[in-house]
């Protein structure tokens, strides 16, 4: 679990800008990340001196005052009011942000690099300078706490007690003619999707878009899966839910085969597992992960697993080895044909898979914390191909 | 159900502007609109001379070209491959915008208001000309299809099933000293959510954030509630999940109390469900919304229930009395203290509350499609204060 949000944010290192941020901190982690307050509607943050000020409507400013790690909240409807007394009319939201500025002897502010044009035109023509940082736009926020790393193992685990539902349903089903049945009933991408979300939302974790993809679908890293699963072929299942309590999103995959499996998945099966362990030996403080994902480009062509347009297609292993994970699913630093070295403290995916349009797809995900000698794998599923 | 992508969008009226955006669909509902296609990390879109134009990376690049409603579908690594044969290196994501753009002889697109700044300043830089609109960006979007007000209203009607499990729970619970107990368990805002958001994710709908609030706790019109629920308190229950299969949104709301309300809270209720009624009655085509939710103001004070900063807190009626919904939960038009002009097709949730320190929060919430002539309300579950 996370800790109380003013502890954390005050062990934080010293930043020398000054920071402005608009934006809704349900969907913009930078900003829950500073603030560690959660709101629907975009609201104003400054960061001014080291001094965390937020304005606020009248419909949030108390909860911001108990919930937020703000230094100071401030009425945005008092400060309309101010500015209508003085000026006779009305202020923009951007009037909002200048006056305040103004009244700090701000006239540089750095924002995030997904700052709306429209605040940043009107603040600009206004004389203000506003430059961007790309992410990690807090560079702390790549490097996790302890705290921060057991909040991802506790979504994880959750995430290993729906995958096990749904693995305990193929266990107990019955294949006829090619399908797969459970007490009599077909199962579907969208029976199995629905058995994991749902022990997910027992666990108080949120599952936007579980991939339960079969056979064809299964080809396409990216399909959500539909329709009946087929014996014998391969069934990847990506189950990447936010626990609702912490925020901190887990992320994990599995395939599957109910029945047997082709000689040929089989193969691409051990390639993945072999490719992941290659990161595992690699991923440590210093290590450039980029090598790691090359490395396993270079097993997979090494066995005969080729990357590239096959008959009008993807296949091979076109996506990342890797992704940062925190509050959000895909998040700075990246484990892929960049390079980038790895800090102790990193949270990373380490997924290869192999997908072609004869065979199936195959992808393997666990999630491991960066060390100083090395990595520690934050997932503890067994991994097995076929159910019988 | 919505109707196929490639129909709903040919009947949409000619768009003059080159228009580009960049983002992820799945938080970026104008872009969601614009593809009909969902993908969690950002993509680049065109609209040139009317084509719909997607550029797409390896991962993303099958599935968008079976999934999206654009005419063309382009590979980012391709054209990056192109680039780097030209000029022997490779270019940068917004190098690929602009090869793309001079390619088309574009020198001038329009951009939503939350385009990003890292996007919009480089271009800039090479001279091409950005201006912005606000939202609405498709002004078409606040007008939703009868396909569209169906999916809202299926949305609905699964919420009204969660609700009915959460207020059959307080119906079989008992009362001892004050707190609520369902088959020896006590009943909590947590235990209660649970049983709402399960039940949703079972019909497929994802809740982020219900809000089930008792005593001093729904007095804060966004505090999602926590602990005990208590008998004789209000229980203010806002449920808004999103259905996973239309992706449109549902937003409900009720208020009860487990047992006996004190006179006020009854007044209140009385107060906020004939605020309700005023809106029904305003709203339709060419009315103006402000006036909607002026005249709920008006009747509030006129039966003593006055709005402003009371013991230092906000109280009273001080958050809009409705909302745009549809891909996005908060959506054009607004039905708040704006002029706003209401036309057939708007669909807005008609939600005014009370709050008082002394007596809890009361807020009702329905959601009415605008006709020609009226409103009609989609939302057709029961409205009961007290539950025995």
């Amino acid at each position: 679990m996370i800790p109380k949000q003013k502890e954390a944010a005050m062990k934080k290192p010293a930043d020398e800008r000054n920071i402005l941020m608009i934006a809704a901190s349900e969907q913009d982690a930078n900003l829950y990340y500073a603030t560690r307050f959660t709101a629907p509607d975009p609201f104003i943050f400054f960061q001014i001196r080291g001094k965390k000020t937020l304005l606020m409507s009248d419909l949030e400013v108390d909860r911001a005052r108990k919930q937020s790690c703000a230094d100071e909240v401030l009425s945005t409807s008092a400060l309309a009011k101010a500015f209508r007394d003085k000026n006779g009319r009305r202020p923009s939201y951007v009037e909002l942000v200048a006056d305040f500025l103004k009244a700090r002897k701000v006239r540089h502010v750095t924002v995030p690099g997904n700052f709306s044009i429209e605040y940043a035109d009107p603040l600009r023509a206004k004389g203000f300078k506003i430059d961007y940082a790309g992410d990690p736009f807090f560079p702390e926020r790549t490097v996790k706490s302890p705290q921060e790393v057991r909040a991802i193992e506790n979504a994880i685990g959750h995430v290993e007690t729906a995958f096990a539902a749904a693995v305990s349903v193929l266990r107990k089903s019955v294949i006829k003619k090619g399908k797969v049945y459970f007490k009599g009933t077909l199962v579907t991408s969208e029976f199995l999707k629905k058995i994991v979300n749902v022990s997910l939302m027992e666990n108080d974790c949120i599952a936007s878009h579980t991939i339960i993809a079969c056979g064809k679908h299964a080809v396409d890293p990216h399909d959500q899966g539909s329709g009946p699963i087929y014996a014998n072929q391969s069934i990847i299942m990506d189950i990447f839910p936010r626990d609702s309590h912490s925020r901190y999103f887990a992320d994990f995959t599995r395939t599957v085969v109910k029945g047997k499996a082709s000689p040929k998945l089989k193969k691409m099966y051990a390639a993945v597992k072999n490719g992941q362990d290659i990161a595992f030996r690699m991923l440590k403080e210093g290590a450039d992960a980029g090598e790691a994902h090359a490395a396993i480009h270079k097993s997979f062509e090494a066995q005969g697993f080729k990357t590239g347009v096959l008959n009008g297609r993807m296949q091979g292993f076109f996506h990342g080895t890797g992704h940062g994970l925190g509050l959000d699913i895909h998040e700075m630093p990246r484990v892929s044909a960049v390079k980038e070295i790895m800090k102790a403290g990193h949270v990373v995916t380490v997924e290869p898979g192999l997908y072609y349009a004869d065979a199936g797809g195959v992808r393997l995900e666990d999630v491991v914390v960066i060390t100083k000698t090395g990595c520690r794998n934050l997932t503890k599923a067994p991994k097995f191909l076929e159910i019988p």
